[in-house]
């Protein structure tokens, strides 16, 4: 399935909402949208249905869907579960668009209530009809009033607008969002909870809210992925309109994946694989409720910083320093400032910090304008993309704020291209009127700093642009078949066909062919027996390393055939590997995996103890480009063993990029018979001379009925 | 020096305070200090200071400290900086035992400030007087309303009481510490500034605090060591207290430690040591303020969980996960609820999670005494000690928490002895009552979870008890003198003898000895030229592997120095090295390092790339004792080798800690002579078979006056 954007719509921007089991009684389910709708001010058409009553909230009833006199573009189901295939059935006689079904006791509960949520779904596609749910908390519009929920935190005042959207696939998270939101000041544009998501998924809200105008950030919540395709399409949708992503999944320890996956129905897949496709698409993934907030309020401001270079203003130096510990961790850069700024800061406070952070110590309390003058000198004639500044407890201060306000509002108007942030105790009418300068409020400076990391790791991913598109595959590439086992010899003959180097062999079938293959190859050459029926060839001595003259083929042709008759009597050969000796490089392994949701991934790590001992591995959905094969070799701890250690040199990055990178490609086009591929060692040879695998495993799927 | 802690008392507990430089008004410097003590309701005499005034506030002023009639304990200074001195030494004639110095314009201004703060210091320590500061923003006893401090955000109410004493080296730190234990409704204990520390430390108040009964946890601030035989002393009276401390101590980063060496005058020192120091002493470092807080917070109640078994319950089972994630993360263990009683709880609840977490589900909506039903059955019936349980923004919701709160004050008196923590969203009312109950209460659940997962490491090396002491030395463990050159044969010598075992070896100084060496050792040897002239063996051959037989041993001295004649003719030869091969094992390297601040510090990792590469070692101060050894050994990364990776045998791990805590003996005990020792590399056999140095360096310092 592909997202389909237009039929969303009837969703968000309805001009007209019917409830399907409205109440009275604006405390129980039923009457709470009506009552939301009605305090927040939509502005199109509310149509309460319920048999039993002619006026609902000050607005006439109707008994059923097909009494409403004019068109109905989105519904909201609230009857109990037995009567909600009824009510689905009545909205797509009527034409309704969209329905959202907020009853539960469906799949949540029963096999049979999945069976019924199956027949809604079913309803809904013959009819043309989407469907939000069951068992979600419902849709809201902030900016229409459109609050087609029952949540009971939105109470007696409509909701703040803002720029900030939620899709959740959990109702009761969803909530707590909306909570929270209010809790901290936040402004939120639409919101939406999918539930069991029968229909509408995860995906299509995400896809819709990021290319939804109002909305400059999302906050996602999810618990599994049902369609790994459309979630991709969603988050290149997210990529393609600049949209911030901020993607809360659970279920990255082992506990939280099994409470997840008891949680729900959905698929859990790979949490290793699911954290690449985030990376892929430079989606956030916070690892707290409260993170996923601070760098949502981040984004919410709209303005990224044009670069990494950060100036710190401070009243305190001690937290100065915290900060510039928070700024290294977050991957942020702070240049001193220029030694003649820093002479004139000297001169204005003779014990003030200057380098950067700036200190102004607490000499501003004597003169606020301090604070003007060197912030603003810090921004003028550092270079510097956004400034932190902390400011203690002074915003509780109302007599300090009074003398403090006019330079911070100076600053902000002076430099207003920069990212301002401060970090800051007050209250929140205080912090209202601190943001409407421009700034962005944080209490805690850590926290202040690790947002605006986040804000210029997605800057920079942004100027980046888009990645290199996978590369093709050379003219020729073999294409797999499934059911087919494919043996060492083949399987680097493919791989090398496909783009990927590996070691050129020979299989020989006698010591004649094998004293010719080594001739052909160069010595020195090692030499392996072939046998589906030996798997370890060395311990029975089925490896012989450094044959170095034509004879000494030969004759190893010889030993090995011997070896194999004493050790495996019964075992088939068939034949003996001839390849030239790879020395030097670095040993590297990488690999294709097919993961439950996201089929083939490509796997890279450090060869030896870092991948045995340090799990030091890394991963990408398959296909991506090269620039992307780059990213993932360095990310990998072992990263340096290829910028060369002991005195080697650099390895051939580019070679090794090319080759992952194709080897994506590769997996998939053949995605619908590969099983995995196992390129263990491929060695990255110095700068310039390429790369190989030397060993590799490339295995199929069964045929189809095989 | 060392802390002694009752000329400390006067500081905390006086029975009388003399402000001298007093002011009437009150928002002044010299006017808060004796406002905040009348606000707060100090019970002993303050005596205001001021030669042109007969009254202050309402009390008798006197013209100088001389003219107060009876004895005073503790007199704050806040007279311009010149008259400071003049002010001491009236305090010193007086017999006054403790003076906190305000005024500033001392050793943070210029070298004459520091000059005139050193004759300060002087004054003090010849006329028995304890000085804290200059520079300093003072010091608060908020249970006997002592509040010697000048700090503005007291406001017009009196700090509230509590259980959180606070260290701080900075004055403008401890002041927003105060800030924010009061927005976070946190009660203070004793607070403590030490600015300048011209004789009062950091580590005295930390020790102070430490033995105080009044306070359950000390949350410190410290930019750089002074002595660090006192830290080390005042964490040693912490730990023997088993008072939980909470450390802040800033440059962990490369800008941040440059910023902190700009801020202060004290040495740094390695990062990495002091965070080894601090591990040994169970100390917990935070790395945001937040973080310090919501620790401070955890330990101030005063429960420590029993084990790391954790229930977690909560409304969302999708915030469960993230829960359990945390969990994970934090170190906490979530065994599952026993079979019977998930069976019952999935009675009650058809679709709660009732693994653990324990998902109620927005039932309890419904029935609010599902939560005391199921929260207690997790208690009453799971092995945990402790439960974390997330109420969304239901404590926002009065009528809600009408029927919650009779439940949840149940559970927590059902289970007294079990740690309880909330995470809910409520009002500062409600939250004082969820704690007056027994609850802990976060908004953040993540944030929670971690700071059970510090109490709970806390908890268990409180179980662990006193770490066992560092092992003495065999009889007649050398000693090293300065300036003495020591070879490796003789390092390595020197190691054996202090229980750090080595390879046996010897010098031979012809053929015939060398055969007899090497048939002494063992076959197969290895053969090294010795000299000083020949840094590089291996590149001239120096080195013969695998020497096998007694002629051969003899060849081999012959060609060796051969070699040597041929690469270095003007080589002074020591001599030729005869050693048994050693083969197999796990190679790792361990040293000793000089710390500027800390001395003597003991540095252990996995050889080749997990050093050179991964920068994956550890650090200890010396000495410690063997449990600390093998916590140190646990601690990297590379662990795993020693455990047995790729089929190998787990290694000797016992004899490893032995060496490494004999290393540390050795160390601490040649503390004044010792540069360095590098042992590469020392090599860990198989369990039961032992360890040993292969090479080793020792450098001594060079002879005073040499």
């Amino acid at each position: 399935m592909t997202i389909r954007i237009e039929t969303l719509d009837a969703f968000f921007n309805p001009r007209s909402v019917a409830i399907v089991g409205a109440s009275s009684n604006f405390a129980k389910i039923g009457g709470r949208p009506v009552h939301n709708m009605k305090i927040a001010g939509y502005g199109g058409r509310i149509y309460p249905v319920n048999p039993g009553a002619a006026e609902i909230q000050g607005l006439p009833a109707f008994p059923g869907i097909a009494d409403i006199p004019g068109a109905v573009d989105m519904a909201v189901i609230v009857v109990p579960m037995p009567h909600v295939e009824a009510a689905v059935t009545a909205c797509i006689e009527k034409g309704v668009k969209a329905a959202i079904v907020l009853s539960s006791g469906f799949a949540e509960i029963s096999e049979e209530g999945a069976q019924a949520q199956r027949r809604l779904a079913d309803l809904g596609t013959e009819g043309g009809l989407r469907i939000m749910g069951p068992n979600c908390m419902g849709v809201m519009n902030t900016g229409t009033g459109m609050i087609a929920t029952f949540i009971s935190a939105i109470g007696d005042r409509g909701p703040e607008r803002g720029t900030i959207s939620v899709a959740a696939q959990s109702g009761a998270f969803g909530g707590h969002c909306f909570t929270l939101a209010r809790e901290r000041g936040l402004g939120l544009n639409l919101w939406a909870t999918m539930g069991n998501q029968c229909d509408v998924e995860f995906s299509d809200c995400l896809a819709y809210m990021a290319q939804d105008p109002g909305t400059r950030v999302v906050l996602g919540y999810m618990e599994g992925v049902q369609d790994a395709e459309k979630l991709v399409e969603a988050l290149e949708i997210a990529r393609a309109a600049k949209k911030p992503v901020v993607l809360m999944k659970v279920g990255r320890s082992e506990v939280g994946t099994a409470a997840a996956a008891s949680h729900t129905a959905s698929l859990t897949g790979s949490d290793a694989v699911f954290d690449a496709l985030l990376r892929q698409y430079n989606v956030f993934r916070p690892h707290s409720i409260d993170e996923m907030f601070d760098v949502g309020y981040a984004f919410a401001g709209g303005l990224l910083p044009k670069s990494a270079k950060t100036g710190i203003v401070t009243v305190s130096g001690g937290v100065g320093v915290i900060m510039a510990d928070a700024a290294e961790d977050a991957g942020l850069e702070l240049p001193p400032l220029p030694e003649a700024t820093q002479q004139r800061m000297k001169a204005l406070v003779p014990f003030a910090g200057t380098r950067n952070p700036l200190d102004v110590t607490a000499q501003f309390i004597n003169d606020a304008t301090l604070m003007e003058t060197m912030y603003g000198a810090l921004l003028k004639e550092g270079d510097y993309a956004s400034a932190v500044c902390f400011l203690a407890g002074v915003g509780l201060n109302p007599l300090m704020m009074k003398e403090l306000e006019p330079s911070l509002d100076a600053v902000r108007r002076r430099f207003p291209d920069h990212l301002h942030m401060l970090a800051i105790l007050t209250t929140p009418e205080r912090r209202a009127r601190l943001q409407a300068m421009g700034y962005l409020c944080y209490e805690d400076p850590s926290r202040a700093i690790h947002a605006l990391g986040v804000l210029a790791w997605y800057a920079e991913a942004l100027r980046r642009g888009p990645s290199a598109p996978p590369p093709d595959l050379p003219a020729g590439a073999p294409e797999l078949n499934a059911g087919t086992a494919i043996n060492e010899v083949e399987g680097k003959r493919i791989l090398a066909a496909a783009g990927v180097p590996a070691v050129p062999e020979r299989l020989a079938a006698s010591a004649a062919e094998a004293a010719a293959a080594a001739t052909a190859a160069g010595f020195p050459v090692v030499m392996k027996i072939v046998s589906a029926d030996i798997l370890h060839k060395s311990e029975i001595g089925g490896v012989i390393l450094n044959v170095a003259t034509k004879e000494a083929a030969g004759q190893a042709y010889r030993d090995l055939l011997a070896r194999a008759a004493a050790h495996a009597p019964d075992a088939r050969i068939d034949g003996v590997l001839v390849a030239p000796m790879v020395s030097g490089g670095v040993e590297t392994i990488m690999g294709v995996v097919r993961d439950p949701v996201f089929g083939p991934v490509v796997m890279f790590g450090l060869g030896g103890i870092f991948v045995e001992v340090l799990k030091d591995v890394t991963f990408r959905i398959a296909p991506f480009g090269i620039d992307e094969a780059h990213r993932m070799i360095r990310e990998v701890r072992g990263y340096p063993m290829l910028e060369g250690v002991r005195g080697a040199p650099p390895a051939d990055e580019e070679a090794l990029a090319g080759a992952l990178a194709r080897l994506s490609t590769f997996a998939a086009i053949n995605a619908d018979v590969l099983e995995t591929i196992d390129i263990n060692p491929f060695i990255v040879l110095p700068k310039g001379e390429g790369a190989l695998a030397v060993d590799a495993l490339i295995s199929v799927l069964e045929a189809a009925g095989g």
